[in-house]
């Protein structure tokens, strides 16, 4: 394995975003039959642009232990169909009301509110299944497959996710104290992140001091992730964004810069980067692109 | 094994629900914390009084294999889950509007819309992680968890109940043909029915026979269950149902007996109960549940 401390960051996310993309068009069929417009709206949104950071991570993850991006290409494609699926209940008008993601209708505008709900248990639902198509290898058991299907759920589901969505829809126009606003960025956003690479790094056969180290990475870089998206939602303009500049403050949303500064949240993002690369002092060459990812998130315009 | 020829379905039934309902009851934990509004919501539709007839039919086909109800009862309740999820999405305004749902509030008119949204999100993400918790035994092996995981994710997602919900949504106020009628109900109700049954039987330990004969018969008592909500629809009253009968003609909705007329699709109805019934034939006394649960799909008032 040739070293990768002159990693080109830009390169190896473009050939990994390529890889899911294909694995993604490959996996689905054509639509059709009776119910071919939910297919439609589910590969609408799955394939409108996304940055794919989260099945990157996952395959990152799987590399920093030595393993090779096919033991968790399926898995993947299937956090990628969570996050999707996140992304078009977020939209609905009952929850953020967004016209506008990635620079693109959203799944409701396009195909109504009904498809649009059921696209994304469609896809949510469809992840599971992803996951149960993994080729067992020496690396990849049985076991660990259970494994990661647990970490992923408990990471997108009440606990995680979703609970994390509750709080942040709850809060509002509402005066809530930091350690709520914590909450809500720890597990709206910070919860798949953080499984999507410690998943990979399960896959790949990683021990357990690996798996802690690689959890403890994720944690952080999923924190720091959202207070970028914050900062973004301030600095942003409309066209690098794909959405409109300004929303959290309209909707009276609650957000880092908004409780503690612009500067104060800036500092923070820049110390959960530098915890989030410590955490990974033992894996050498092979999480360099872990380590580019992470200062990546600081320094991305949308 | 006593003989169970002379099975009290009524006691067998009422049994078996407790048995779900203290498994469903010790897995959730009490709400609290910032989500707690959101386990709360989970709960309120969890327990608002289900027959619990998918994980019972779960539970009744491992036991028809040779298997004991503790193989599959972490997988009967997940099933139980994914319904109660299914059934939250389906009352949301954007989908059925319905106010009233086993005689109770339906969760949207206690929660919320966006509430409600996410707790059908949130029990749909924690039957998969609740799947993962099954106990590994000489017939419940990894390999028949990750099996049933598969199917049961196939059955709920777009190429069944999803898909069925899809077509069932966009056909209201629509002439459709027969055939049309028949995929949103094999689709929508008789997918998860016959996947709960068959994948009690794989946790059983059911050899490839007898998975082919319990899905024979989890097919038909399918899509007899809903050519029995259609029935009801028009028969029933509001007590015995829980829910406004003729709510599905108001709605434009087609059913069997709006297309074939009540005695052609009583007709049918039996039939298929009869079928289902045939395809047990190798399964001697340990199938007798399944076989007045099959019969008890046609005599049922709700």
């Amino acid at each position: 394995m040739q070293s990768k401390a002159g990693l080109d960051l830009k390169t190896y996310l473009a050939e990994k975003k390529v890889l899911i993309d294909q694995a993604l068009e490959a996996y689905f069929p054509e639509p059709e039959g009776p119910a071919s417009n939910l297919l439609k709206s589910m590969k609408y949104s799955l394939f409108a642009g996304g940055k794919r950071l989260r099945p990157i991570l996952c395959l990152a993850g799987t590399e920093a232990v030595g393993g090779t991006e096919s033991d968790s290409l399926p898995f993947a494609c299937a956090i990628e169909l969570i996050h999707t699926y996140s992304l078009i209940h977020d939209d609905l008008p009952v929850m953020d009301n967004d016209d506008l993601r990635r620079g693109k209708p959203t799944n409701h505008k396009v195909f109504g509110e009904a498809v649009a709900l059921l696209a994304g248990d469609g896809l949510l639902t469809e992840a599971f299944n992803l996951m149960t198509t993994a080729q067992l290898t020496e690396r990849v058991t049985s076991q660990a497959i259970i494994k990661v299907i647990g970490l992923l759920s408990r990471a997108a589901g009440y606990r995680g996710m979703v609970g994390g969505q509750v709080v942040d829809i709850q809060s509002e126009g509402k005066t809530v104290s930091f350690s709520h606003l914590e909450f809500i960025h720890t597990h709206k956003t910070g919860a798949l992140i953080a499984a999507s690479v410690t998943s990979g790094a399960v896959l790949g056969g990683g021990n357990e001091s690996q798996l802690q180290a690689i959890s403890a990475y994720g944690q952080k870089i999923g924190l720091a992730f959202q207070i970028s998206d914050d900062i973004l939602d301030i600095e942003g303009n409309s066209k690098t964004m794909g959405k409109t500049p300004g929303a959290d403050k309209k909707r009276g949303k609650i957000t880092y810069p908004s409780i503690l500064g612009f500067a104060k949240s800036q500092e923070i993002q820049s110390g959960l980067v530098e915890a989030a690369i410590a955490s990974l002092r033992e894996f050498r060459h092979r999480a360099e692109p872990l380590r580019q990812i992470a200062r990546y998130i600081i320094e991305r315009k949308k």
